[in-house]
């Protein structure tokens, strides 16, 4: 039996037709059949015919002839051992309460929202978004046409008496939202961490106002509880704590992961997981687009992910390697920004968020005081939701080690110093 | 100085926010600046540190240390080799006139098309397709709301003066068709070779009614001409003959190519070639949805390609392989089809048209057939671009070994007996 909440389709997703080929699939797949159908060269031809990986920890991995076999084929003949992978690790992580909950694998997050966002809203709809978000999504949204309306954040990340208010304000004009796009964990850009009582908070909401939520959650795996003074031991795979996906009774809640945040960019590979309905969509239009990634990196993932205990301790090393970066950049922070700077040390993501006790610059005075002092940040009008040019906030990213992490912040105080300097002189 | 022809944007294309980043890019990558803008894991925790593939000729090539890091990067990181050995073949190959012209990556034609289907055409809008075409591009057409209006093919390809008189006929209602989209080589479903004189004909068709020209070439690299008695040599990569690329002197086409159809499709990865407008136009899309494709692909396959000779022979194996197996599956299909069916043995690609020559079945009836003789081929309602639940023609891949094909055709020409002794008994 699945959830009762049907998502309100766009006219995109609306007007694509039945994928034809479900009809010939089981024929395709029947050993017995002589197959004429399809549009792939001849096994023979295939390139490759196995690998072995050198890992970092020392270990390796092989992709044996049968294996690299289905790496050269079209992603639907490689994906099984991973998307089984992912549906036991997602039940035992979220336990989804949703009926008939799936997961089905994706070209990487900007992907996924390309499709879910054109799929779930139509030129001229509107969507919720939080304040200060990741500026690829914005971008989407723009192109789309689709007004994207902020939501406030606090230090713990969105505000429901916010997104309660915002969804007023917006039945007032009559109009009704399509989704919420939230990131929940290690905010882009603000790092906060949502509260695990507001999960329930905002998903009533979201049920009162009969909104889907499409939950962008890459840095879920990346609470490293910087900001726990009493130095515990990282929270691992076992004690990550609340997802949408975890509360989601009636099949409202979309849900993305990314491989890119957790072990490499590089494998450009991803999973959705969710309420039948959104999955069932998503995979009608990577049908359509972007083929759901990468064969080879499926296989690979699927042997790297079959080796007991690795991923977990993968996952430790990196909450680890965040959490002393984190705390490295706050020292170095505090050293040489001092009072000119607000920030909160973030439990989770990559980011820490400053926020100028002075004048905010421009972007482009921002910029220009970038290239002078040799020192690169993030402007807050990039992630900023309502249109602006001011930069209140900069983002810094955690990611370098030590030694560059303090030069980093020591040409940022430099850069501080200078930009209010200006804003004196023109005040 | 760029070529004179400017592309009509869809909404979604015009509407794209200029690229924030295009600002900070000469920052992240000058070695002298501190980059704290980024949005990567720290590299420290990238999971693999090098790789070892063996090829089906025997041989291997390797990722060092230094190229699985980019190989673990986001494509940006990854592409160079890969773009600049493109670009090279490209100029050999094509001899592109268009001034300017460029080369990116792309995560397969399909995310292509699916890119630049919506950044040139709006819904209500029409675009001109051959009569019978690649059924997932219909399938984006369709979802989008754009109007695909056919044109009709001959035993050679597309059909100039139908061309010309679809855009007359257009015009008579008052529409502008934006771009035809065309497989001219090995085309999909027919599999014919559109001939050398009628690129510049339907070239100049489109500089007079102003249309951009989408060149999905997939099967360039599949001229097998299994057609061709005096069994010459397979035209490897000097034979391969005209692109419509080659003759853009106004900057009007952008070309697909994918390493779907001449190594591979499990890379996803092809490649965008064009007038510099569609070039950035397709990376301004591609940043915000497919992220141009897997950066360890782009990195194995900038090794594969590094080896002298290497991709010639892999093209001239798989026109040989193709050569074989198109006629082994001709022999059979004049064996057990006989005067049922009428065809002409292909000069390209992987497919060949077999049309019935008594009455069509439909759709339904066609695949409850294909069960009952455990035979599976793709009808032609699935290419039309006019809808019709009439199948008066069947497209049949010759991929598998002769053994394979002999069976094949045996059990479909029981299927035709059967479906005419049915249509028999119905007149």
């Amino acid at each position: 039996m699945e959830a009762p909440f049907t998502p309100h389709l766009s006219r995109r997703a609306a007007g694509l037709p039945p994928n034809a080929f479900t009809d010939l699939l089981p024929l395709m797949s029947d050993p017995t059949v002589a197959v004429l159908s399809q549009g792939v060269p001849p096994s023979s031809t295939f390139p490759l015919s196995s690998a072995t990986f050198c890992l970092s920890d020392g270990s390796s991995v092989s992709l044996d002839a049968a294996r690299m076999a289905l790496a050269q084929r079209y992603p639907q003949f490689a994906w099984e051992e991973l998307r089984d992978w992912l549906h036991r690790h997602v039940a035992t992580l979220h336990r989804p309460p949703c009926a008939g909950w799936a997961v089905c694998l994706a070209a990487g997050s900007t992907s996924s929202l390309h499709i879910l966002f054109s799929a779930l809203a139509d030129r001229g709809d509107c969507v919720l978004v939080e304040e200060h978000t990741f500026t690829a999504a914005l971008d989407i949204l723009a192109s789309a046409g689709i007004r994207a309306v902020p939501v406030a954040l606090d230090e713990h990340g969105l505000l429901p008496a916010s997104l309660d208010a915002q969804c007023a304000a917006l039945a007032a004009e009559g109009l009704s939202p399509r989704f919420l796009y939230t990131i929940p964990v290690g905010q882009n850009p603000t790092g906060s961490r949502l509260p695990e009582a507001r999960y329930a908070e905002v998903y009533a909401i979201c049920r009162a106002w009969g909104l889907s939520i499409i939950e962008d959650d890459p840095y879920f795996y990346q609470q490293h509880r910087a900001d726990d003074d009493g130095d515990g031991e990282v929270p691992g795979l076992a004690r990550l704590g609340k997802s949408y996906l975890s509360v989601d009774e009636d099949g409202r809640v979309v849900r993305l992961d990314s491989f890119s945040k957790i072990l490499a960019p590089g494998f450009r590979i991803g999973w959705v997981s969710g309420a039948p309905a959104f999955v069932r969509l998503y995979d009608a239009h990577a049908f359509i687009s972007s083929q759901w990634g990468c064969s080879l990196s499926m296989m690979l993932l699927s042997q790297l992910l079959a080796q007991e205990g690795w991923f977990e301790a993968r996952v430790r090393e990196l909450q680890r390697t965040l959490r002393a970066r984190c705390r490295a950049l706050v020292r170095a922070a505090r050293e040489h920004l001092g009072e000119r700077v607000s920030f909160r040390t973030p439990p989770a993501g990559m980011f820490l968020w400053c926020t100028f006790n002075g004048t905010p610059p421009s972007t482009r005075e921002l910029i220009a005081a970038m290239r002078q002092h040799g020192v690169c940040v993030l402007p807050s009008s990039f992630t900023s939701a309502t249109k602006t040019d001011s930069c209140a906030s900069v983002r810094l990213s955690f990611v370098l080690d030590d030694a560059q992490l303090d030069e980093a912040a020591l040409r940022l105080g430099q850069l501080v110093d200078q930009v209010e300097a200006r804003a004196g002189d023109a005040s």
